[in-house]
């Protein structure tokens, strides 16, 4: 694989950040990578495991004269770290990032960028429940999705080459427009999200279950909601505060379809429980086709905690 | 390992039956194996891939003299099974289940078993998402809990055997009474299983995002949910049935939480949400300290699938 850009700048040293370097060095991406966090000890550990080329001591001393700047931070905080970087990004340098959220992202970013400058916001579905520098791996990205969110206006070889850099990573790339990307991942992920968190949260509260019984004998499903609720706060509080209005509509509808599923309970309907759970079925067999799962059972982790 | 029993009867061949002879037979726990499943179709694939020492054409023929009879069919089937067989066991034979829900198969189950005759009620936690006669693996029950249900005036002799069975198939036992264990198993297995299937029919339902959309971006989270949605059928609709009060209870609090988590996002309570997030972060913690599960990112699966 040859360069695409020369310098890489990574504001935020977490998961995708640290996946994104590991991955940019192995097929050789970027000349050189900078990269930024705003903690003094992630800095720290940053440089002992030589994760970027060069850690800096500033957002600005890492962006400047790159020719990519990817903003790597929660939602949250994307409008204040393009405000900061402006003023020292180079003519023709691409300014993207890697948020859950584009719409928001959008808004917060897009009124910093200086004539010259490219913005094109992205999202690569991909991550895991570890979070910090030292969570990154170079295969993360390997046959994922990843999202590019052109705004309007965007130039056609900025953005190609933002594809080539995602696609050198070992991503897939498609093209979706803010509010559709939004909606969908309010579907894939961030109602999903807040269901295990709240059932998480359920399990911990119950005074006639203890702590201890939800723990044991968590192998009977439970478990694997604790795996996604054990994901990074900071960052789902943003998504959450920012996605609003298609995370209600979509935990709407799941309460609608909760509610109906109960009275079929409470009424005996056995018909009703067998058609929906034999539906369901149908969407698990399109994943692992797709290549998005594996088909060994438990995820394959049956022989891993034995 | 020594023979715990002469002969075992498995009734049923699914995959927690399927697993149980593959683990009864790695350690030399019974001298002999007799199986019975009620589809045709699936006696025949047993005899071909040699699941159980002896396939029978009938539940009485391969109950006939047996020292453990072990009910692994549907809760909703377990009544009539037991029905069916008690004219054939042996004075001094012990009958036990696999079955999810307790206080129900006690129920449907005690009035069959004659003077002489042990009942002891059992529940392995464990199961991967598939099933049929071709699912199990000796490993499935390695340091997973198996609950014992004693009925009252059980025989503690007969306890103590099934004990050493499962024992030696690799599990942990624990002894629990009935009501608490349908209570605890609301929170650890139902719970979570109705609102996996509730969120995949959701997602399924949806008219504005296609279904190769869900699939395609399923790896930001949702592909967990479909894992869990892709269970048997016909035994989750029993275990709803079944388990009705305790789980629409568990069901009735987490719409409460999930209430008052919508209503943070909506009136923009960051706090109350990287709180609540931070919560459920320790319960995981607790799971993999316990061996319940893998610590490796994704449940280790991210290199598998790429």
């Amino acid at each position: 694989m040859s360069q695409v850009y020369d310098r890489v700048a990574l504001i935020g040293l977490g998961l995708i950040a640290s996946s994104m370097f590991w991955a940019i060095k192995r097929a050789g991406l970027a000349g050189e990578v900078t990269g930024y966090a705003r903690s003094a000890e992630t800095r720290e550990i940053a440089r002992k495991i030589g994760l970027c080329d060069r850690v800096c001591d500033s957002a600005q001393e890492a962006a400047k004269g790159a020719d990519l700047v990817v903003l790597c931070v929660p939602v949250g905080a994307m409008g204040a770290v393009a405000a900061d970087i402006v003023p020292v990004l180079k003519p023709g340098a691409t300014v993207s990032d890697v948020g859950s959220v584009k719409r928001h992202v959008i808004e917060a970013v897009s009124p910093h960028i200086p004539d010259g400058v490219h913005f094109i916001p992205a999202h690569p579905l991909a991550g895991t429940e570890h979070s910090g520098p030292e969570s990154g791996f170079a295969e993360l990205f390997d046959n994922r999705w990843n999202l590019l969110v052109p705004v309007k206006g965007s130039d056609p070889d900025a953005v190609a080459r933002l594809r080539a850099l995602w696609e050198g990573m070992g991503a897939n790339v498609d093209e979706m427009d803010a509010d559709h990307h939004d909606l969908v991942l309010a579907v894939t992920s961030h109602a999903p999200h807040l269901i295990a968190y709240t059932m998480v949260g359920v399990a911990d509260d119950l005074r006639r279950v203890t702590d201890s019984e939800v723990i044991k004998y968590s192998a009977a499903g439970f478990r694997d909601f604790t795996r996604i609720a054990a994901s990074d706060p900071t960052m789902w509080r943003d998504v959450f505060l920012t996605n609003k209005d298609a995370t209600l509509e979509i935990l709407g509808r799941f309460t609608e379809e909760l509610f109906a599923l109960q009275r079929a309970i409470r009424t005996g309907d056995g018909e009703q429980l067998f058609d929906y759970f034999t539906r369901t079925r149908a969407i698990r067999r399109g994943i692992i086709d797709a290549g998005q799962d594996t088909d060994a059972p438990d995820f394959g982790r049956g022989k891993t905690t034995s």
